[in-house]
């Protein structure tokens, strides 16, 4: 049986330090997943793009993987965009299963994460 | 004494249905806060921008305002563009307090709601 990535989907931004809370957050799914893959990739402005990253894990050996959009918002780059870079990763890579997640902000329990720091800077 | 209001400053989007997370996040704030004002404000795209939001608050008896920007990474909106608005905001407003927060994705309880949401979706 093959493995199950996650990709973390973000923008992508010009100033490097954009994405540490990126790298972060892979780091902690790194912690949970023991040898199942964790990868970030950008719409944008940073490296590497989203097929680039399918096409590794599948090298890597994955039969199935996650992409996470780590968006507050679902707008155009959610609705529009990752669909459609999806579709071309589903057609570069028939043997793997590629599920698109709804955006984390969509998730209330991190919006209630949220919430509490938000209530922690101003009580 | 004055009000301390809190606002939310998001990217802003086409899509209106992008800031709904917002929405629900200022509802979550406005449950916990009483009488204490929760506005959201925009850099681009959206509305209103951050000295209209600020200037309602003013307005709304506010001495202090805790502005928190609802981003994951801190780029150039969060390092450049937002400091030069609150600046802006404080000529405007010299009676009212303004304090600029971290961006939201620096803080380790949120990250911990995102990962926790991922490994839902992909154990």
């Amino acid at each position: 049986m093959g493995k199950h990535g996650i990709i973390l989907f973000g923008h992508g931004a010009r100033d490097p330090r954009w994405k540490e809370p990126f790298e972060r957050l892979a780091a902690k799914l790194r912690a949970s997943r023991g040898d199942q893959p964790v990868a970030l990739a950008f719409l944008e402005l940073m490296s590497p793009d989203l097929p680039s990253a399918v096409a590794s894990l599948a090298d890597d050996g994955c039969d199935a993987v996650t992409v996470v959009p780590v968006f507050f918002g679902q707008g155009g780059h959610v609705r529009r965009d990752l669909p459609e870079i999806v579709e071309t990763c589903r057609k570069a890579h028939p043997g793997v299963a590629i599920h698109c997640a709804t955006a984390v902000g969509e998730d209330d329990a991190v919006l209630q994460a949220v919430a509490e720091y938000c209530l922690r800077l101003a009580i």
